[in-house]
């Protein structure tokens, strides 16, 4: 999908709401696990129920993993049924040497048909541009992580700033705000506001809001542009809203709950 | 593996050789294309002609995921296929937040049986720490990487060192040398006998020997330590030594003669 396509999608369904497709065996409703493929099963129905109030969903590669082989059936099915104009991140945080880096490209834009893959960016550059072989697909580069840990290295100064501002400063370099976005964690509004500065026109993927405590409002004061320039991510507190057989329900009121929200903000860039 | 029992297997095999097992499907032999699972067969035969003369092998998963499902199967049967005596390296380079990250542990050291997983270090402690769940299983960090991209961000200075000496002395106090061990990459001599300062217990497991132009000696010289402390990958070098029908006798020699350097250069530690 393209930047403009993806703009478009966003002000169609006055949304720019991700929906992580993150699916825990021990915390899915225990009736699916009678079905042959649960974890497609229930993520069809998490589609099913918010593919109107999001423009993107973003399996995380790990949850399919732990199952082996039947999981990445799951991961193959789920992909294929997502609907053509959403937006989809295969949240996988890959990274390798050149030939390797581009074996995982093939991985996640050919042989599974991804929009856009999220990339480590600890290898530097040579580790990157391999992803941009493909045409118009994504890298989702991790830049400021949400987690505690994210203080152990990215927070560190590198040439009189932060290593997660070197990472913005060089990988601007190395695509551009049409193949290229940045993780930027939400629980942090200040540096929200001083990557948007860096990169103004690139965007930003923010996960952290609801389970892990950012405030969507912040995040959109801090990090909109003109063209949005906003993925926020949402996983638990969607898929897990409810439990037993209204999970479906459950998890289309919170995505309609969200997306409520972000109309209201979006009217603000009219 | 335990730490011991790994020590015991390199004196054993006179050997510190990990096989690289990176299935690439333009390289390897045409005839073995007409077969049901080429990536399997191919990694079967080059396991059958080396398993004498490495101590350990490291599946790259980019390679299998480029196959998609496929390729997850080919994963499977061969890390099932490994003798039970060799270590085994998930060579992922995975790392997210905690829960996540735990799935990857649950992928890589239970639903397939390996031991050992690389994990890029950018996220910091709370993406690390959740690999240590299981017994007997090693976090092998990705601290100085052998390729040209290594300078964007690992290079740099922090805390007056690199990020890559700070990525080590933090990690050191996350594990230990019994269930840790750093990539370092071959083509850096001086930078391997930094580390081995900074960690001189610890396994460096150090690709960039042959295709990357490191030398064997150099790396023994600057970063062995009294239990010899490393594993030296070769993957191309050895799994494209000859092409046609004879690629596993040309894997076999070409492993036979890195094997033997090797045990020249163990003798100097008697």
């Amino acid at each position: 999908m393209t930047r403009s396509e993806l703009i478009a999608q966003i002000h169609l369904k006055n949304s720019f709401l991700c929906v992580g497709l993150d699916p825990d065996l021990t915390k899915i409703p225990k009736h699916l696990l009678q079905l042959e493929d649960p974890v497609f099963e229930f993520n069809k129905a998490i589609i099913d129920a918010t593919k109107e109030y999001c423009v993107a969903y973003k399996p995380n590669t790990a949850f399919y993993e732990a199952l082996g082989v039947k999981g990445w059936i799951s991961l193959e099915k789920t992909i294929n049924y997502i609907p053509k104009d959403c937006f989809i991140i295969a949240d996988a945080k890959r990274g390798d040497i050149g030939n390797t880096s581009l074996a995982y490209a093939k991985a996640f834009f050919e042989t599974l048909p991804c929009d856009a893959i999220t990339v480590a960016p600890y290898m530097g550059a040579d580790s990157v541009l391999p992803f941009y072989t493909y045409k118009d697909t994504w890298v989702v580069l991790l830049a400021l992580t949400s987690n505690t840990g994210s203080a152990d290295f990215q927070l560190l100064e590198v040439n009189n700033q932060t290593l997660y501002a070197e990472v913005v400063k060089k990988a601007i370099t190395w695509g551009n705000d049409a193949n290229t976005m940045f993780v930027v964690g939400a629980t942090r509004g200040k540096e929200i506001a001083e990557l948007r500065k860096l990169a103004p026109s690139h965007f930003f993927l923010v996960p952290g809001v609801g389970a892990q405590g950012g405030s969507l409002e912040e995040v959109f004061n801090y990090g909109a542009n003109k063209e949005v320039g906003l993925l926020v991510n949402s996983s638990r507190a969607i898929l897990y809203a409810e439990d037993g057989e209204g999970f479906a329900d459950g998890a289309k009121k919170e995505a309609l709950k969200i997306q409520t929200e972000m109309a209201m903000y979006l009217q603000r860039l009219r």
